[in-house]
């Protein structure tokens, strides 16, 4: 049976995709029509791999597949902290410019590992603004769903993408996440946790509580986005509570309201959001609720984009770049 | 001598003044004009009387000075986590309407200790806000300088206040201070900071290396003040150091630009900076030089107010509530 098994894989199988951050990397197994066969999580981000031995933490990971396949990866392995650093691709990117910069590293059984490079982009302002890893995903979000639009990719540090037959056109970030991490983690604002000692173990929005208060978090975006005052709107986070008008347990929820009524009156000010808008949702599902919700309050059109877009787009990259034959031969 | 000294004192001293905050407790000796006869800084913040013990870390910080003098004390000494608490005291308020709130603890030698009321305030659209212990410094500075006009308080909790004939009438807090110590502790834009090491240890602005890089704080500044995105303005700070515009040791002083621009902004956009409005500035020098520098960039006009302004505020407080009679007497 094993055996069996093998080789009806090796006989179909035809890429190892990777999707290699900060703190997880996933490894799929994938047929040549884009199909995965195989998949495995494992905790090696790129910041678990303290001893640099990127090489021995990828065999173990794809261990047991057909040995030689081609490989590809995308996030942070190609930053300054990975394997190999990709430099970052100008705009307009699509799967055919980031095929022409994949880089490569070699892993120790002699097989190249093809690099996806982040995006860099300067606004008109003399801005810059940078992504690595959810090019791929916005990739294949396009590929998968809608080629054009305004595409919002929530996380530590939230993404809002304008793409246009499937590429890459502009893109913004937003610190959001990471902001509600650091406030309710190291500031006056999560003092009150001592009182709500269940949600105090929630470090960002995605790991609050398993049934939010969305009461609070509306009226945190509410907030928010009606007024052009975030630090000090902050603050009245503490104040409400004091005057009993937010309870200690809701200030994870009224907070995260806050941070993401405020990302989308920044993402509006900066043109985002222009009449007739429609904005794709991408991304981890117990984020996009969030946006969603807070698009339904903001009278934002949206949908929700496909799911598992990573690998879609690291093999429409593939293609490209000829690691894998076209779709269909 | 030292009984020629003691009974000089003693024919003069005439009120113990306490500004007993959440890091520290300053005590002054006082005689019956508000001269400081003898001042003491002490670490013991209500943060360090773990014990409760406020009356034997009272007795210690005042030891040796005139027994049975009246006793005042402002700050978060007067908060829920301090000796007892002092409700806070409804808009406008001033000397005498504080006077009348002040409540009263115990010392171990029998004296009373008065300590004064926060501010509470709800703003038009229903935001609560509070200070505790900035209402003494506004009024100490009311007195000693304009009795009129904005003043501003930068600080952990930067706060802005209306004054009108020596009353607050209204107030307004940005988290400004304690945002730069949680942006640069605890995301990755202190992740720089391994290459700057000496600005590393900088919690806040006010403890910044020596000599602050104005040309990174006025770009700061500018950036915030200018653009209406500022949870994406923060994640260019990243971006700016990336693509090697922004050196990482100029990191603190650049985000410092942006914090306070981005203060200016919300201030404006709420109303505190209308035409023709004039800023009194007041507080810790380490932090109103950046102020004074980010409004000669705004074009705000603006004075330093008078320095020390704790004394005169609790002095005055003090005589309304008939603890040591009226000056002149």
């Amino acid at each position: 049976m094993d055996n069996q098994r093998t080789l009806t894989r090796s006989q179909s199988s035809r890429l190892v995709a990777l999707d290699w951050g900060t703190s997880s990397l996933r490894a799929y197994l994938v047929d040549a029509n884009g199909t995965v066969l195989d998949r495995r999580a494992w905790p090696h981000g790129i910041r678990k791999v303290t001893d640099g031995d990127f090489a021995g933490t990828l065999a173990r990971a794809i261990d047991g597949w057909d040995a030689g396949l081609p490989r590809i990866a995308c996030g942070m392995i190609g930053s300054r902290n990975g394997w190999v650093e990709a430099p970052y691709c100008d705009l307009p990117a699509g799967a055919q410019a980031l095929a022409r910069r994949l880089v490569t590293a070699v892993a120790g059984d002699g097989v190249p590992l093809a690099i996806v490079p982040g995006l860099r982009r300067v606004d008109a302002r003399g801005d810059p603004d940078v992504m690595r890893g959810e090019e791929t995903q916005l990739i294949g979000a396009a590929i998968e769903g809608r080629p054009d639009g305004v595409f919002v990719h929530p996380g530590t540090h939230s993404k809002w993408a304008l793409m246009a037959a499937g590429e890459i056109r502009a893109f913004s970030t937003f610190m959001t996440g990471e902001l509600h991490a650091a406030l309710l983690g190291h500031t006056i604002l999560g003092a009150f946790q001592q009182a709500a000692a269940a949600s105090a173990s929630a470090p960002t929005p995605a790991s609050a509580a398993a049934a939010p208060d969305w009461q609070a978090f509306e009226r945190g975006v509410t907030r928010a986005h009606a007024c052009d005052d975030f630090t000090h709107a902050l603050f009245t986070v503490r104040s409400r509570v004091l005057e009993a008008d937010l309870s200690p347990a809701s200030v994870p929820d009224y907070l995260s309201g806050l941070l993401i009524g405020e990302e989308f009156r920044g993402a509006r000010a900066a043109g985002w959001l222009p009449e007739g808008a429609h904005v794709t949702l991408i991304g981890d599902e117990r984020l996009t609720v969030r946006y969603a919700r807070a698009m339904d309050l903001l009278d934002v059109s949206f949908a929700h984009g496909p799911a598992d877009v990573v690998v879609p787009g690291l093999v429409a990259i593939a293609r490209h770049a000829r690691l894998i034959p076209d779709a269909g031969r």
